[in-house]
């Protein structure tokens, strides 16, 4: 009865309340991850370049900018544009999605590469077998997101059959992909560092610190995400899923406006 | 109005379908990371022991049975027992996260008083930060959580408003636990493998399945806590939150049974 309830006031109300704020802040986290990640690079690590040794160091980079940023905005368009006609939010969806896909497709290539020139072992730790995992998954969710919801002729009851674990598979993609930056940052710690880590070395703080706030964006992303009165208002998905898409651009956005 | 009918249907009748299925296969997984995490204690670490070098291989087991199989299984309660009274559930959801809590204090104290007896630094670590965070939070969570729900006298409104909070945070935490895991996991095979963790030693692979293991099951688990169909039926938990204790445990089972 509860959730009856609130869906039913959203619909009625689409007042988001704090949504806004807390959208502020997820952004505000998200662009200092990406900062202080390049801030590490840039102060402990030597800066970024393709040519050199430095060509490892846009691996992070760009799987910080991809794979957590943007993939993380990109479950945010249902929530910040939630005024908008679905069709829009939907194409946003997926191209925020392309994008964060090819700058990680940059990210793999420079580590493969470097690793190549250097001789060194491919996929032999967690960190890389999670991140494959990612990769692989990200990439099946996108196609399968693609053909039921964008690509025209999924009936109305195989698109809401799905639409509940297209959700959960995509939070647990944005969250696995938390998880493998995580590991690959203590990863990077322990090689460089060593033993100087346990002594408080500036590098070893910034870089925990960081993580902290990697893990911090996740987590306001999810809450961002899952809370129930924040959600689009239900009847204009119904309608959204259940109509055409010429229709959908022009019936939908008057009635949810 | 598509969670509204979702709600509606579970209400009229709480029948969970693939839930069993889903639930032995949680606990089949969890029991599979305990029986593996230590595995590899005794195989490649020598086991365990309080008095001797042994003693930090108590702080991996101890870990992952408290804060990760049990604190998981204690946010599977609802979803178990969900024909039984709601009084006896939540009683069972506290108790089994103060089992959780008693056998991560026994770790976390089994790696300070290790520490202490090597002359290592203490939370120098991303593990350590993440660990201690979780450890305090997970503290906190559970006398809040106790005050609201379990002591008698929080008024109904006050309930209802913090529930969404209590599950969202349980849930956060419980992820943070596998996640700072994983990054303890990644800590001690580079501290203990070093360079031989590119050569794919058994140890490494071993403990590479482990970390999916672990990551698969906070997966599993929050499929099944978040999927909708599966939640209790609504209106039981409406009358249980309403009603006073005593009228609850008469007046809530013969409804939902």
């Amino acid at each position: 009865m509860g959730s009856c309830r609130l869906s039913m006031e959203s619909g009625a109300s689409p007042r988001p309340g704090m949504l806004p704020y807390y959208v502020a802040f997820s952004q505000l986290l998200g662009l200092t991850v990406v900062a202080v990640t390049g801030a590490w690079l840039g102060l402990y690590r030597g800066g970024i370049a393709w040519e050199s040794a430095l060509q490892f160091n846009v691996h992070p980079l760009c799987m910080v900018i991809g794979l957590v940023f943007l993939q993380g905005d990109a479950l945010l368009v249902y929530r910040v544009f939630r005024n908008e006609a679905k069709r829009t939010t939907k194409v946003l969806h997926g191209l925020l999605h392309v994008f964060a896909f090819i700058i990680a497709l940059v990210g793999l290539v420079a580590v493969f590469d470097y690793h190549r020139k250097k001789g060194y072992a491919d996929l032999y730790s967690l960190h890389s077998w999670c991140g494959i995992l990612v990769f692989v998954l990200y990439f099946v969710q996108w196609l399968v997101g693609f053909s039921f919801f964008l690509f025209p002729g999924a009936p109305f009851s195989l698109r809401s059959r799905y639409r509940p674990q297209h959700i959960f598979f995509g939070a647990s993609i944005f969250l696995l992909s938390v998880v493998t930056a995580l590991l690959g940052l203590k990863e990077a710690l322990l090689f460089e560092l060593g033993a100087k880590y346990s002594t408080f070395e500036p590098e070893g703080v910034l870089a925990n610190v960081l993580g902290l706030l990697l893990a911090s964006f996740g987590m306001v992303t999810l809450y961002i995400l899952t809370r129930a009165d924040w959600k689009r208002p239900p009847q204009a998905e119904e309608q959204a899923l259940s109509m055409d898409f010429k229709t959908l651009m022009e019936g939908d956005s008057p009635s949810s406006q």
